[in-house]
């Protein structure tokens, strides 16, 4: 079969073409934006603000609320939203206990076009004693905005003087 | 302007059109293969074999060759694939400091066409002493294969009998 190409349908064929790259483009650099990163940094500035006021719940909302999140932890693996509120309550029964976070030196690095690491440092201040340490967070895009689909958060031991 | 389309610049405009729904696809899914899963593991696999051979060099084959690798700790960040090397030749300075690696209960996730989340637990039995824990590692698709971008792994404290 011959197929004759008048002006009109080369100029559709390069417009058809122009989308196709900017759609397949670099592997999943396509949908992510500066404004993603911006995106993250705000879950994790609400999370802070939620901890200070001694709000566990507003906390949890920068979670994937699914029976799929994991949070490791010292002992090992909690899985789901519902059993990490419950360590989060468990550990930190009141506001005295929560203290004050804040969070520091945080990095975000994307993974594709819908996932994203960040590492950080975090910091409780407290009247019974300060703790802090670092954490490995794994973000996913969903159609609500960005949520933690795991947390990985350890507690530095005690600084030796 | 008013553009008339034959019949063959319809066919091109479906083919065009047909190929670029293909490229596009469901984000983060259009590349990942069952196949994927097995690499990875293999990675793992290849790096407890190494480790088991005393071999530090091999084992961190695994890891992404690069200054921007990331390894979280008991005490903080290792940045770079030569300084997390030297972490590990320091910790472990000889094949009975090495002991035998295992890595049990490991879980891949993927988390977008080239990137993806392992979980697992990790045991060495040594003759000084039993050690063991929890990993994070975040995997990148590179054309060499997959490779361990960021590593958090935390050791379990002293069972209390």
């Amino acid at each position: 079969m011959t197929m004759k190409a008048p002006v009109s349908c080369l100029i559709l064929a390069s417009l058809l073409g122009a989308i196709l790259v900017t759609a397949s483009g670099k592997p999943g650099t396509e949908k992510w934006k500066e404004t993603d990163r911006a995106a993250i940094l705000a879950v994790l500035t609400t999370q802070q603000n939620d901890w200070n006021k001694g709000d566990i719940r507003g906390f949890m909302e920068g979670y994937w609320n699914s029976s799929e999140l994991t949070f490791a932890g010292t002992r090992g693996f909690t899985r789901g939203w519902q059993p990490v509120l419950e360590r989060y309550e468990k550990s930190y029964s009141d506001k005295a206990a929560m203290g004050t976070l804040d969070f520091q030196e945080l990095e975000i690095r994307q993974l594709g076009p819908d996932a994203a690491l960040a590492l950080g440092k975090w910091h409780l201040q407290r009247q019974a004693g300060d703790v802090g340490g670092i954490f490995t967070l794994v973000f996913q895009r969903f159609p609500d905005g960005w949520r933690i689909v795991h947390d990985h958060t350890t507690q530095s031991p005690p600084e030796t003087k």
